[in-house]
């Protein structure tokens, strides 16, 4: 029998835990797809013979909608990543908290397509309307990250050798600031313009890239502390 | 050569066993995409310029259709962690019960865009239907999980460590519910009002939630006793 | 570093050959996608209110197309489990082999189209033409088998312990037969009914199937033998 | 704790690195739906009952174009996998250069589309369009990879054992090639012919198909030179 099928070491008296492999397979499987499904909004255009060239060049909102929802989904893989590695093991809880985040991601493509629709061929009203959508479909997929972090709190037995609670909690702040900023973004791009809004969208998740890499520095900082 | 593809031990003189990381694997990989698939049913609906919002609204419940058929998944994909840590080897008559039970999720976008598609457009008659089409899948859905621990009750020697025989038979119960409740759940939304066959339907889905931690509860309850 | 990284012993002096666990990753991946695909085909019907009903029954056809190629994909990974089981490593030019077997099944869900389109919409003459189609792909597909099987038998250095030359050759059989069979039965639907040659297609997929299990006995059969 | 969640040793005082199976796996899930998702393009062609073959070989010129994407696609995860094999940790910057490579063939579906209508629909304008938007796309593909060598040569201590940096040097030669005569490809089809342009890329595609045997001889032949 393979690793891949062991049982884990039961940290916690209380907790029933399994091994974090399968999770992973699924969760990284889920990412892949979402960032490849993406493509699929990219259709060819409709187009006169000998117009082909225009009609690609009227689409180019969707290919910035494109390229900003795959980096979107490769911001979320890597925090993802650097996430399954704070924990030694999974419980029930954590694998739905964890389809919970992977319901948020999975979503993605369906707010991307409205976007590109809206940019391409609406109007200011379908602008705002489809910016806000964006925007909460952004803030509510930070609410599961928040009760992973809220969980691992209340469960230090998952953590992996060398994370510490202080570490834990320093992470919640990043979710919660995703639910707020991104509110924030989509009441910009309905009350005030779309654009704002759109810019405050695509800042956002340059900030979680940017603390992706945070995330991982103060992990890995924290592991040379305690001599792993 | 790594253990992926290592021959296990033969557990039994009459079968011709071997490893279960490739089904896991490609179960996963199934897994992942139907779950990620259900987006594609969100479409960006058709609309007149300035009413994008309404006509988002307008699809109100085919957004209530993907949450309740990516849950559907999610739960399939628990039970399925639970069933693959019963076994410790495979055997060729395992590998297409399993394939059985991917026909199963496979197909589970196809009931579900249905159901969305009458609960948008459609009228009684066609939400009938769809409740009761929605419920036939999975009702036979739950056939080759029955064939598998049968099939497991029949061939001990393919049992993982410490799982005992009576647990196998009392998994057995759960797939046998699901037949009957979920034929029921049908025939309440056929005969009666699409609404309780919907309502059947998701009470089902909450159950099969529920029981996959009972079982992996008591998989793992049992591991303890036999000192594992 | 993992296992997946490492070389593997260089089993031949001409040979450059590399671990098959990314080959098999990537096989795994690619028939895991294209089994949960063929359900894209799977789409609702157009139907005015009320008749959605006998809008589903009429294209009773297209599931009968979806759930041959679902068991013909599930027939092509079992085989290819059983193909990678014989290799210790790989070469580049194995890796262009399988991914000549890739290209088989990849193509599946689009004959697998044309027959649901031409069985549920189309006249005799369309069905000749599905039906040829699809066997003609079906015996491309036994091609690449060849291919692999053949460079097998002139590279020994690279079975696993335990496979004997007398079973690769045997093994050859198996896609010739494949060729013979499915491009026979191609002529018969075209030549003759629609309905033969797709009898003969599934005859030939059931075939597939019983042999993929007359394989893998063997092959254990012979590791036994060995005293492996 | 499987292997895959461990922390691989640090090789370089200033680099923050992490075990490149997540990393691998990740890509190789995206390679693989990018494969099977080209046969998505291969749609089913409208058609009167009766002309459903002369309809399917209208589309001869979208079957090229599949088969070529495929080849195309192919070949890049054959060089992925050799480029991986030269690491033996990864960074945060080394994960989003991959997720570059990665943008670049998830979009190739995207331009295989286009190509496949203009062969099959366009004019000489049309297919001058599709032809330079393909090598486009081919020619910025390259870019990441120039990346992610650039930066292997920077930081050897991420280099595999038996890497040599003249071994990493000669290895960027190859996507500035990619850049150079992908980008004269697309000049070729817009200003002379789109045939030769289109010509040009499928040369390319041998090249690179040719050369990843190059890369993996060359890493192999100066791995027995340091006694590995």
């Amino acid at each position: 029998m393979a690793a891949a099928a062991d049982e884990v070491g039961r940290p916690d008296a209380g907790l029933r835990t399994s091994e974090t492999d399968r999770m992973t397979a699924f969760s990284d499987g889920v990412f892949a797809i979402v960032i490849t499904l993406l493509v699929l909004e990219l259709r060819v255009p409709e187009y006169h013979q000998g117009e082909l060239l225009s009609a690609l060049l009227d689409e180019g909102a969707s290919y910035l909608a494109f390229v900003v929802s795959f980096v979107y989904v490769g911001v979320i893989w890597l925090n993802h990543h650097a996430l399954i590695r704070l924990i030694r093991a999974t419980t029930l809880a954590l694998s739905w908290i964890n389809l919970g985040i992977l319901l948020g991601a999975v979503i993605i493509p369906f707010p991307t397509a409205v976007l590109a629709s809206a940019l391409t061929h609406g109007d200011t009203a379908d602008r705002r309307a489809a910016v806000a959508l964006y925007a909460l479909a952004a803030a509510l997929m930070s609410a599961p990250w928040l009760l992973f972090f809220g969980y691992l709190r209340r469960h230090p037995a998952l953590h992996e050798r060398g994370v510490s609670p202080e570490h834990v909690r320093t992470q919640q702040l990043r979710p919660v600031t995703g639910l707020v900023l991104y509110g924030f973004s989509g009441l910009l791009g309905w009350f005030v313009d779309p654009l704002l809004g759109l810019i405050g969208i695509i800042v956002m998740i340059v900030y979680h890239a940017v603390t992706s890499e945070g995330l991982r520095a103060g992990l890995l900082r924290r592991r040379r502390g305690t001599g792993h």
